[in-house]
């Protein structure tokens, strides 16, 4: 088991990789009929005539699958993965048959000032293909709480 | 069917409101346990001393599921919803039992610089509980075609 991470033990720059997850034509479209049925993640045809050339995911199971990979990594703030919002890139779309992973840089550590017992950690997590080209860039703040005194 | 939209229909101040989605313990647990699985967002009692205090939706849950009412409300730009990022918040918590809406404005138009059959729409997407209270806000950026000449 990784060790449960306390806002002291995010320092700026500290950086993390998760496992990878290759995508089939089942998971995207599957994911695709029920939270993002349009044609372009659903049917090969259509795709062709889209933007993307082919059936692409769609960016919220990107954005899913992601998440799935940071829970099961190293990242194990104490008391959960909890984000508060940030930003969202999505720089190129994801197929079915990339292989994805995150990688995770720590970009701002600050102790809350109105509960100092807790904090926020700012960090930047790239989704990666198969190729190291970025297809998610999130910059997000998730809440951590401090090292309770020994 | 709602009417395609084109850039030059979208217009600053344009206001849209999806269908209204009810969350259920199954469809937050399955999703949980696919994409997100932390003991807040799968077990009662784990969640009860957690800072949920009870067993909440995964953000991302909100977000597709957002997407999906989305998807099925009258914004229908020509070429899809195609989104390329932009700001979320999520703040507060979604929990089972919860009725999800969104409410869209659009921030902001403008036409392509590089490739003037385009262009970009600021939207506002607020999604809101039964209360009215804002759980998620994104501020996205959509890629829209331009009317084709007649």
């Amino acid at each position: 088991m990784p060790q449960v991470l306390y806002l002291d033990d995010f320092a700026v720059g500290r950086k993390f990789v998760t496992g990878a997850v290759k995508l089939t034509l089942e998971g995207c479209t599957e994911f695709a009929a029920e939270y993002d049925p349009q044609p372009f993640h659903l049917d090969e045809t259509a795709a062709r005539q889209s933007v993307f050339g082919r059936l692409a995911a769609s960016g919220w199971y990107t954005a899913s699958l992601s998440m799935r990979l940071m829970v099961d990594s190293d990242i194990r703030p104490a008391g959960g993965l909890i984000g508060l919002g940030g930003e969202m890139k999505w720089p190129r779309p994801t197929y079915p048959g990339d292989t994805l992973h995150v990688e995770c840089e720590v970009l701002d550590v600050r102790v809350s000032e109105s509960k100092p017992d807790r904090g926020i950690v700012t960090m930047r997590n790239q989704t990666l293909n198969q190729r190291g080209e970025p297809v998610q860039v999130a910059v997000v703040k998730m809440l951590v709480p401090r090292r309770p005194a020994a």
